[in-house]
């Protein structure tokens, strides 16, 4: 029984430590890449989903494992009982810090997707993953995104009818020292897809 | 863009549906065996933990990326913030499932080790992975459980110093039509893991 015993307080009563018998390095060997995360953080409109697909869909033809984590997958399932107060969007990220950070132990290179608009909850999730964590800045000025706003979310957040819209009526922290910055604004997506292709390849090596 | 719009309250306010490019079957056409969960339920000390670890090698050895999911490396981050009283367990399988159907999806053999003592939590998880779901029964008498105790936690529930401890101060229902049942009482750990090898070589097949 690989088991540790832990502390008796009520919310691990009964954990006990189970340690797989699968080193990440044997898990790296066979996918040929390290397993991590790689981290968008950006306005609505700046391009991550749009991104988060075509690198994927990129990286999976070159031999990565990649799978994306975003809003969608997340808001609907895991996250459904969360809003959009500050409260709610840390919760919102800290789980999804938690879930990628599995994710990536598991050997996948995660894509994750999500506005994220505080510092604090991007360095959180940096700090979950503890390995081979990006924060990937996506960058549109807030003009491009709202001109862009393909299912008019901007439209409606100035109308006042989405209330705490990002960029809108809620606030966005610039990432402070991101990893890489992919700017929508002056190139195309497959110059970005191929950007953040490069980085993967340098950075994902067994 | 590869986006839907969705309704407009609160919790889904700027939620953009993302159709990943990559299909199920190419991802199991990659790993040559379908993604899913086996969901391992049953008593402290029926042997949980002890299968899952054993059968992720013995898993591994065999060529399928699988993953364990289990109270350790949960609720240490993603549910750090859930006790043990109904309301939290509920909440603990309901995001572990919401979790093992998105690991599902990316490919890989969850197994998913968890009391998860009540049977309306577990329909739950098997609805949201609704692919390739298996409940497996993890079998051994209370007193056999309460025997092995390996770290004390039984007799520690059984003088008070462990509220709310499945099979001795909470419930724990039997699953009504498991899958599979491994019975950890008559059998060797060996055995049981030669079992359900078995039976993901069956059902896990490309």
């Amino acid at each position: 029984m690989n088991k540790k015993n832990k502390s008796a307080h009520p919310t691990s009563q009964n954990l006990v430590e189970v340690t797989s018998r699968i080193s990440k390095s044997e898990r790296t060997q066979r996918n040929q890449h390290e397993g991590g995360v790689l981290w968008f953080t950006g306005l609505p409109g700046s391009g991550k989903s749009t991104l988060a697909v075509e690198l994927e869909r990129a990286l999976y033809d070159k031999g990565f494992n990649a799978y994306i984590l975003d809003g969608d997958n997340v808001r609907g399932g895991l996250n459904s009982d969360l809003g959009f107060l500050p409260k709610d969007r840390t919760e919102n990220i800290r789980r999804v810090s938690e879930v990628a950070a599995l994710m990536a132990d598991s050997g996948l290179i995660i894509i994750a997707a999500f506005i994220s608009p505080y510092q604090s909850d991007r360095d959180r999730a940096r700090a979950a993953t503890s390995h081979n964590f990006h924060e990937i800045a996506v960058v549109a000025d807030l003009e491009t995104c709202e001109t862009r706003d393909p299912k008019g979310h901007y439209k409606r957040a100035r109308a006042g009818e989405i209330p705490d819209f990002t960029g809108v009526s809620a606030p966005y922290e610039k990432p402070k020292s991101p990893d890489l910055l992919v700017d929508t604004e002056s190139a195309s997506i497959d110059a970005c897809v191929d950007l953040l292709l490069e980085y993967v390849q340098n950075n994902f090596a067994p």
